[in-house]
């Protein structure tokens, strides 16, 4: 597959990413998927499936900018939301989507968006610099047709340039970002902030 | 114990997800028991009193569908659930029954039944397609009495063809598939469906 | 040391004990301590300062059955506890005295003591055959004074035959039994056990 | 970098106490940074940006005791809190700060300051001999302006001989004492004890 350029580096990375992200049981069952812009600027994406914990070379496929395969096998459908990220943003270089709890229970709860403010562990994302920074993650609900919640996304980033992730009502999380290893550190963040948001919805009555 | 077809593979089977089930504390103590349709018809079953994440292969001994022990070991009481829904399902290969927090507390807060919708990850189940879907998981009373236990169970399954699960109150949960793996994908499943139906319950109050 | 009989044998039963526990993140900082009886009659017991999942197996003393040390060391304080249930109980060859959230909790949540009933788990414990049993674990208040605080507990304890493990208020957990392997096991159950009612007391308003 | 004295060995000691407080999630993306003093009275201090759980030796850095840097690398804005402690108290010996969810929650729900009391673990803090104690850890607003931020933090110490911990609002904990492990001893403690007022803050209607 190297006539891609360097698809055996980056799949070895979305199999390490994987483990991780298993590791914190944010991939229950066969769920979620990962995906990483490759040098010729084709996607290489974990296929339909597969356990990410325990991804192997061959659980990596390759697709182009609109989700077409490159081998026989037959990408998943949210392929589509993976690659109409890439097109949108041409610094992204890769896409997360788990299902961790957190996530889920934050899409369920909060209706429309969740604002993250107040936080230090905002600077974990490229470009904040303080706690005094508001991070809005917008919640789409969630619509087994692809087509149908892709213009829905796109709708809103095309008026939300600063949107770093979303939420699909009790499905889970999509964040991107610029490298595997920084995508990474946005969704573990994440994870953090939305644990905090939920634990004190029950915990601010009393001081 | 080969005469029975595939007994070695099953049974390594059943060790490797013990040691799975018990990396999430769902067999605690030495609680649970797991089994599997072997290639002549009888099954093999966990015996009584083992801890589930240190199985070895004499902790495995072979039933007939009627519970009957192949060899001196007395089976344990519960075993008789497990033949009985081998005998009513000829699809299903497997049967994994362990005490997870989260369905013990299910199925205490819940009464009769616990109704799961709007996951994505319902489509975790095997012939689920849409989040849109609804898994009904019934709640039985405890009882020492296996016979009767056994009888209000066939009763509940005899007129509700699509049931996946059933939880017995204070005691834990048995689930059902068409192999180990697939049954493991459930339980795991549906114990983040569970996890989040907890959670949920106390944070409706604010968004 | 083996003059005492099984000492390398019963030590070894404790460091492992000790590993697992911590696993369990039950023995925060160096807190808790565990013992055993050997075939002499005498107690081996973890010395005070040792963190209880690293223990070597020079961390592990001997005592008599009223406390004094075989050696030099001196033994923590608490373990007049330990052999107080040693005499009392000719039958119990181990006690484990961890410092679980759960049983922390617990021990500051409910006055006098907690009840568990209605769970399958309760036959975790040596004789109990059936959920409809009732296991009572009595919770005693703190006191640096451990000769009066093994006053009180006696004081219970000639009246209540039935007792198998008490708790210390915002302390932890004592649990004994008829070897090292079976205490773990009651342990087990009763930190699952104290989870469930944790957890139940803030479930119980929605169905 | 040894003509400071002992740089390997406590190098060797904070890669070690971050892969433990990484273990237990405490360091989410790249958060925290560890320092201990060497032999020569300067500081050994973690790099800006690094994996707090996966440093290697290059990720520690040497500074005085006033933050400049003995290399070309620059420290992290937040030395001169670790300096300040050093210069304050010539017992102390290690500082650890990590960002754990406990102390996130807390530093959210305690306005100015927690009271811990009532705790046997509260004798895992070098000097604290009773449960009957009060530990006090005060709560500080957080502020990207260090400067600012120490002045605050020296005001209140001056006046304040037994603060072992403080907490910034939203951001994480720092805590010292005469070694490293005993300072991770204490703020394994903390963690346990925040956790359990964390719980408690819910449980206290029912008993």
């Amino acid at each position: 597959m190297d006539n891609h350029g360097n698809f055996t580096e980056i799949a070895e990375q979305l199999i390490a990413t994987g483990r991780f992200i298993d590791s914190k049981a944010w991939v229950p069952a066969t769920s979620g998927n990962f995906s990483a812009r490759l040098q010729d600027g084709s996607i290489a994406i974990t296929v339909s499936g597969a356990h990410k914990g325990r991804l192997k070379i061959e659980d990596i496929m390759v697709v182009d900018s609109f989700g077409c395969s490159f081998d026989n096998r037959r990408p998943s459908a949210e392929t589509l939301l993976h690659t109409a990220l890439y097109r949108r943003y041409f610094d992204v270089q890769a896409i997360l989507h788990p299902h961790p709890l957190n996530a889920t229970l934050i899409s369920k709860l909060f209706e429309g968006r969740i604002v993250l403010e107040g936080y230090e562990l905002l600077k974990a994302f490229s470009g904040i610099e303080t706690h005094e920074s508001q991070l809005v993650i917008p919640v789409f609900a969630n619509n087994q047709n692809i087509a149908e919640l892709a213009s829905v996304i796109d709708e809103y980033l095309d008026t939300h340039d600063e949107c770093r992730a979303y939420l699909i009502a009790g499905h889970g999380i999509y964040v991107w970002a610029e490298s595997v290893p920084v995508c990474l550190r946005h969704l573990e963040a994440l994870d953090f902030l939305f644990e905090c948001e939920l634990r004190l919805l029950h915990g601010v009555a009393k001081r």
